[in-house]
């Protein structure tokens, strides 16, 4: 029986794991750590947390350690919580990347007196930051992927699955490579896309404010939406990039590719085919998502 | 005065016109031309029409001829139009790109006795194609560009500019050029982005449903929105490739060089200088469209 969960990063993830355990009546303790005062503040005023501190000795006592930092943060986390926690704890993550976190799983959990560790990625999140932007219903509907390491489940992990789905989020397993794989095309590529993009027009229209002006008076929802990621902050995304290197340059690269190839036939026949192509994607991911 | 507008091509763009022209308590003739009986029928059972035909006398007698059809048949139309109508006619029309129309609008069109012609750009639009989709309110909020070549307004385009405010549409003029460049950035860029990401996934994954699976299931929002228009029209945008292909190229050219320049620092401080240019992007998009 889970009584008390740590949440180590009270951020919008960490945040709305406690204030989602709470609208799923869990009763017991959730202990919060955060480095920063401003966040730990925020955290505390939604009055989902027992305490939130910065003192990580609260950590250590709970059933349950939930890692909601960037994932480089994570591996601290992993590391440092290794020596200390015991055999009936589990610990689990919210990271966006999940082959160095599963790599080091396998290290140093799991085995004979370890705690034991649940690698995580819950698809969710939104343009406003920080505990502020908490909320219990973040999760519906959302994918939380699991990638476990190969050992039978205790029956914490049992438990702290039920309680995602009681979320309202969809349950998916799936291999850490395979993930780390499938995130590159349908997460970190259209982010990195969407930031290049961005960060093109800043630089292009800099010095042309009436460019710019225009820009934004003409730009409609088409703009906004393909740059919309662009706002996403570099701390999470560095992570990212660190952790998943080469399956998000191969996806850029081929996207590269792709884009060369239509800009040498927007007079051609060809043109046809690269929007019938998209046009049978989007037919698809329309009636997946229904 | 307006009495009689003529609209040929009762799609999206048309039918919301005279919906808008309606809404507005225009009391006069709304005549539809369009090629394809479903579109017709379409036109007319939204009430908004007089009459809905595919024989273009119909079209030769109107105040105002709106001309809401791709690009390459605008041009067709004015060729075509220019030799039957009279100095008190105006043609106008919502084609996606302005040079070519402005150029064929300066030889045919506002000389001693020929017909006047005002080039014009709704940005308004929306997934659901046809006049099964057409609003009254689509172009509320919307830029509609006028793009003049320098002759003194008639009053007939005057007043045709009084009812496009009154649709609700924020009223902008630009040169040709000016206009064809700003669109390849913030509309012509996005849409083959976006058509090319859709592309590419569809044909990655295309012997690999798993894989599929797992990137329907898995993609969220930013997914969505970067491939929203992967589902935009092969024939429609044929036109704005044709007519624009110059801007385009050099956009997606830019775009091209940034992703591999993106590509090459992944691991580097300088990913965090294209994340702030992003942030600063996104920060006067924002505070612009506020």
């Amino acid at each position: 029986m889970i009584e008390r969960v740590a949440i180590v990063g009270t951020g919008l993830i960490g945040t709305s794991i406690a204030l989602a355990l709470r609208e799923c009546s869990f009763a017991g303790e959730i202990v919060g750590f955060d480095r920063s005062e401003p966040e730990r503040e925020a955290a505390l005023a939604t009055g989902a947390f027992t305490s939130v501190a910065a003192d990580e000795s609260a950590v250590r006592h709970a059933d349950v350690i939930v890692l909601a930092t960037p994932v480089l943060a994570i591996l601290d986390w992993m590391e440092r919580l290794a020596h200390v926690l015991r055999e009936h704890q589990l610990v689990t993550d919210v990271g966006s990347t999940k082959r160095e976190i599963a790599e080091m799983a396998r290290k140093l959990y799991n085995g004979p007196k370890q705690a034991r560790f649940l690698p995580g990625h819950p698809m969710a999140g939104k343009e406003s930051r920080g505990a502020g932007g908490a909320e219990a219903g973040l999760f519906r509907g959302a994918a939380w992927l699991f990638t476990p390491i190969g050992n039978p489940a205790s029956a914490l992990e049992a438990e702290w699955r039920s309680w995602v789905e009681r979320f309202g989020a969809r349950v998916m397993e799936l291999d850490a490579e395979r993930h780390d794989e499938v995130c590159a095309w349908v997460s970190h590529l259209p982010q990195m896309l969407s930031t290049a993009l961005a960060a093109l027009l800043e630089e292009t229209f800099a010095g042309d404010p009436a460019g710019l002006a225009a820009v934004q008076a003409i730009g409609g929802r088409a703009l906004r939406e393909t740059t919309r990621l662009g706002a996403s902050p570099y701390s999470m995304w560095r992570d990212v990039a660190m952790t998943n290197t080469e399956p998000i340059a191969r996806t850029l690269l081929a996207l590269e590719q792709r884009l060369a190839n239509l800009r040498e036939n927007l007079r051609t026949p060809e043109l046809r085919e690269e929007f019938r192509a998209a046009n049978r994607f989007r037919t698809k991911q329309e009636s997946g998502t229904r």
